[in-house]
């Protein structure tokens, strides 16, 4: 297989556009659509916080904001034994290799447990509705103590496809409209404002890049997933965008659209929690309710 | 299997409710949902009219809607040999049994053309968009000659879940908008409004009820139906409702939700065709410049 552009080989084949690229014109098209995302994101003196986790996406994510801008990474230890220590390592060695600091925090020393301490207890939910929520909160409390400007999230295209379809299809529209209009970015007072460099590139586009790149980067899954409800979702996208390729684009446009229409009428008044003092709907943050549960427990 | 409600054999399992039911109380079930859903739809004394194809769907609308109103049948031939002169022959049958007057038009006679005189012709689309649109603007016309308020159109919950999870996943908004609110009327001058009795009502439902009324109903395809795309989208929602039972409702809900929300957004200005009066978009109606192509041909 040719490149489409010139003689060269060709490294990936990109059905959407009817093209396949060398490495010298497919590093070009996915740095350019990265660059071309992130236009009017980011100001030229923005201290730019890149959210890391060891993994492929958010590795390719920091090597590119690492050329433009001059970023912190940030990344949150949950304690997940096998798993998340494996990870710390490479996205130690990635900032090293690129000279980003690397700031972690720890669920063990600002919360007082590891994530895999709350397998047994008698909690009411599964342990990654605590583990998002209190990772999210985390994130943008040291976002913030950083001195971030903006904090750049590593979701790609076919995360943000099937978030924007989970949320449709189960009618959780106040979630499309948190989803941030366009471009991704929620714009909230007290919250560091949130931008997805690599949610216009498919996820297929991200592994090659990371592996013209040579990333170090884990390609586990976490151990506690068992996101049946989105897998389902995947596959019927993996299905439709190899059939009608675009597929993923078109859905992505459509919950971008969707977010923009209704994003006025599902915000609601943000308060500050009464315990902690961060943005919430009601009068205690979901943080703050689901410590005290947890801490009750331990 | 028992009835969840007695102690008769079941004829159905219905999943989302985690219930089977025997005859007597499934029917009461069903005819219960198509009344709640044309509630506040049709008035005493309006003229109701139902429009008829001699499928199963149409055929289980009549049968429930000749109790409640005096209601009369509108049938459009198309015009396609061994599909649709079939199905005329089911419809007139159905009408007489329930003494229901019915009102055939046909391509041929309107328009002076069959479909099928068209398969051959050199058009620039495919038969399918000019039956839509011709027979939707027929059924339109020849309603409003026939003094009725309301037509009852017989879409099923899966035709309608298809629908709009298609227009979401193509990102087709101003169809979604079209759709109308909440139940599926759209409410325009000059548009007899229509309604849709059948469309919380699952396919298997509607099935299952044409049996047990021992409904004479075509089950065949359009000869010409190569909807490729809706089979897909079919088959994804028919997954997800066996593995997560709603979700056909969760997306009609949701396209509803969002009908509402958008209607204004995307409600254009209706004008008048300037060739035939009929209410449009532009400046001459899809149907005109659709007669307009093919009557160069012929």
């Amino acid at each position: 297989m040719k490149c489409s552009k010139c003689s060269e080989k060709a490294v990936i084949k990109i059905n959407y556009m009817g093209q396949a690229l060398c490495e010298k014109h497919f590093r070009r098209f996915f740095k350019k659509r990265v660059r071309k995302t992130c236009k009017g994101l980011i100001k030229y003196d923005d201290k730019v916080g890149v959210a890391v986790s060891g993994g492929k996406d958010s590795g390719v994510m920091l090597h590119l904001l690492s050329k433009q801008t001059d970023p912190e990474a940030i990344l949150i230890d949950e304690g997940i034994e096998g798993y998340r220590d494996k990870n710390v390592e490479n996205a130690k060695k990635v900032c090293e290799e690129l000279n980003v600091p690397l700031n972690i925090y720890s669920f063990e020393e600002e919360y007082g447990f590891r994530l895999d301490g709350l397998d047994d207890k008698n909690l009411s939910r599964g342990p990654c509705s605590y583990c998002g929520v209190l990772r999210r909160s985390l994130l943008n409390e040291k976002s913030r103590e950083l001195g971030f400007d903006k904090l750049a999230i590593g979701h790609n295209l076919d995360d943000e496809a099937q978030t924007g379809l989970m949320n449709f299809v189960r009618g959780e529209f106040h979630r499309i409209a948190r989803m941030g209009k366009e471009v991704g970015v929620v714009e909230e007072e007290d919250f560091v404002k949130r931008f997805k460099p690599l949610r216009r590139c498919p996820e297929k586009e991200v592994v090659t890049y990371g592996l013209l790149i040579g990333l170090d980067a884990g390609f586990d899954e976490c151990p506690y997933v068992k996101q049946a409800y989105r897998a389902d979702i995947r596959d019927s996208l993996n299905d439709w965008e190899e059939k009608y390729p675009g597929t993923k684009f078109s859905v992505l446009n459509s919950s971008d659209e969707l977010a923009g229409l209704i994003e006025d009428e599902f915000r609601g008044e943000i308060k500050k929690c009464s315990e902690c003092g961060e943005p919430c709907a009601g009068d205690i943050c979901q943080k703050c309710s689901m410590l005290r549960e947890i801490r009750e427990t331990l």
